[in-house]
């Protein structure tokens, strides 16, 4: 074992699992979205060497990221290293991530045509390699009772990817086909729900203990669109991924006026972003399902007094309600200061400790 | 008179200024943001011989660019042709939209010393033109019964753009100022508030016959973070404003969490845009305030038949409520085909007409 890494208290019973299931905690579980990036110097050193999409297809690699900011912080969940975009080169999407600028789909969904020709592929053989990620990761994770989340983009997410071919302000292309030519748009998210589905089913089987799914673009779209035209699509998904028996968390960002549509359509955790107060998100979602969030990754970037104080608030808003975990309410930023990250993660066990 | 031109009904009072004192009207006034843009290829071409900034500061042709859509459609408010940015310049910031990249600030403001360098210019020096161009539109409109309306940027959204220097993604500086150096931040959005409400105060009191004060990323904010480190500045700066007499239209995107504040941060209209529906909008912000909104701008690319029944959902939740103002969400996108710009306002007047 080197002698850098952190050595976790020892936890029979994982807490954040306690938290998924709402059960009374020793402290507020913590883990932090893109915990394992470009902010760390480990991170850094590794991407001299290979890209993205290397290190998401090679399972060792996979592994040794996931583990990063598991060895240097008191962190209570890893979160397998991959991305939401690999699952749309299975069903025939030529992907790249081009340096400096993102990801970029050379052939994205546009037509009839090519909703037709997207196949559903099986995940064991179109995503073996974040399959085999997770068997490997859980063998290092076990030993210090640190359990591993696997994950996918949302079938909207995902569709935005698909359709735009890369970010979107607008997502004029996507929404464009989803209110233009909804029954094409429904032919494609049946697709994506599938496959999401049983991508995320098969990570469980794979060995993940928990499963988040990402409908990170969800805040773009009004109530109606959302439940007509999304929710059903994210349902089914989690419907499927549901057999595999490990707690689901259903997050997206800017969901203040989906709120209670998110939680209809599944989901055992809700992820909420700052936008919203835990205090109203609680109020709104009601006491049957957990709630993940909800900082700022901006506050991360602030001087430790101010950083400590909004920490505070969203625990405070939370207190008194099993089932809280602490996370952002999007992804680390790159430029974060690690040391930033480290006091947050140990301020929210102190803070929470219960005696 | 050109013969292409529109010929508006006559309206004795203007049925846009009715509404925005909740006052019973012959049918709903529409009007569009951005309703002079790129769209329209009158705007094209003559952006082939001048860039942006040149329009905005020669009043002759930001007078010729905001008729442009009056021409055209059968509006009910006209919008002066103006930027939320020049203001920055007066304060002292070197500002330039770049071919292709938008609008970029050469000198950003990130420290103690650029905030304290900042002036508070008299707009009536440093924002003539658009004050020249307001009083020379209004010779235009008012033989057609056509009012028109000024704007600004309200301080949040001016400052985002002050720190950030360019459009961002996740505010990073901006948002990093306002947590990690609230003092500092506060110096700022007081001297912004100050420019605000003088400039749409010389708006009223140069002809504009409604002001619009645009927060347009203030829907980045947690609630809390609104409370304290905005509201009190847009507040401030409505408080300014309201001595001009007119009404003031309080538009924001994305403003499903902090609703209810923004209300009350002032205004006679509040602007929403599609995240929330306009029977959900009327329930939060009661029977005191007009409400603006509130299509995607994405649905006027959809084929007319989706496009209308989108329109309708919009006028049917806004149906017995007097003081709605048809609008988009956001602003016109550049692809918008004008035929269904045509199509769509046409129709607002004629589902709603009363018999």
């Amino acid at each position: 074992m080197d002698t850098n890494k952190v050595t976790h208290n020892p936890q029979p019973i994982s807490r954040f699992l306690q938290a998924c299931h709402r059960q009374p905690t020793d402290a507020t579980p913590v883990w932090l979205m893109r915990q394992a990036g470009r902010y760390m110097s480990e991170y850094r050193e590794l991407r001299k060497t290979y890209d993205i999409l290397e290190i998401i297809k090679t399972p060792e690699l996979a592994c040794q990221v996931t583990m990063q900011p598991i060895n240097a912080f008191e962190l209570d969940a890893a979160i397998i290293f991959a991305d939401i975009l690999p699952p749309l080169e299975g069903m025939g999407l030529s992907l790249e991530f081009v340096k400096g600028e993102g990801p970029l789909i050379h052939n994205p969904v546009r037509t009839a045509a090519d909703v037709a020709a997207l196949r559903v592929p099986d995940p064991q053989e179109a995503l073996w390699f974040t399959l085999e990620a997770i068997k490997q990761t859980r063998a290092e994770l076990d030993s210090r009772g640190i359990p591993l989340i696997g994950f996918s983009g949302a079938p909207y997410t995902l569709a935005s990817y698909a359709i735009e071919g890369h970010g979107s302000r607008n997502y004029e292309h996507a929404k464009g086909m989803m209110m233009g030519q909804p029954e094409l748009w429904r032919q494609l998210m049946e697709k994506l729900a599938d496959l999401v589905g049983h991508y995320l089913l098969a990570q469980a089987q794979a060995g993940a203990q928990a499963l988040q799914i990402f409908d990170s673009w969800v805040g773009s779209l009004s109530p109606s669109d959302y439940r007509e035209l999304v929710m059903p699509y994210t349902r089914h998904a989690i419907e499927i991924a549901k057999a595999g028996g490990v707690p689901i968390i259903h997050f997206g960002t800017d969901t203040n006026g989906i709120l209670e549509l998110i939680r209809d359509a599944g989901g055992d955790v809700i992820g909420v972003d700052w936008r919203i107060d835990l205090t109203a998100a609680w109020q709104r979602l009601g006491p049957n399902v957990a709630i993940q969030g909800n900082l700022d990754p901006i506050a991360l970037m602030a001087p430790w007094a101010q950083l400590k104080q909004r920490a505070q608030i969203v625990l405070d808003q939370a207190a008194g309600h099993p089932g809280h975990i602490f996370n952002l309410g999007h992804g680390i930023l790159p430029a974060t200061p690690v040391d930033n990250v480290r006091r947050l993660v140990d301020f929210v066990h102190e803070y929470t400790q219960q005696a």
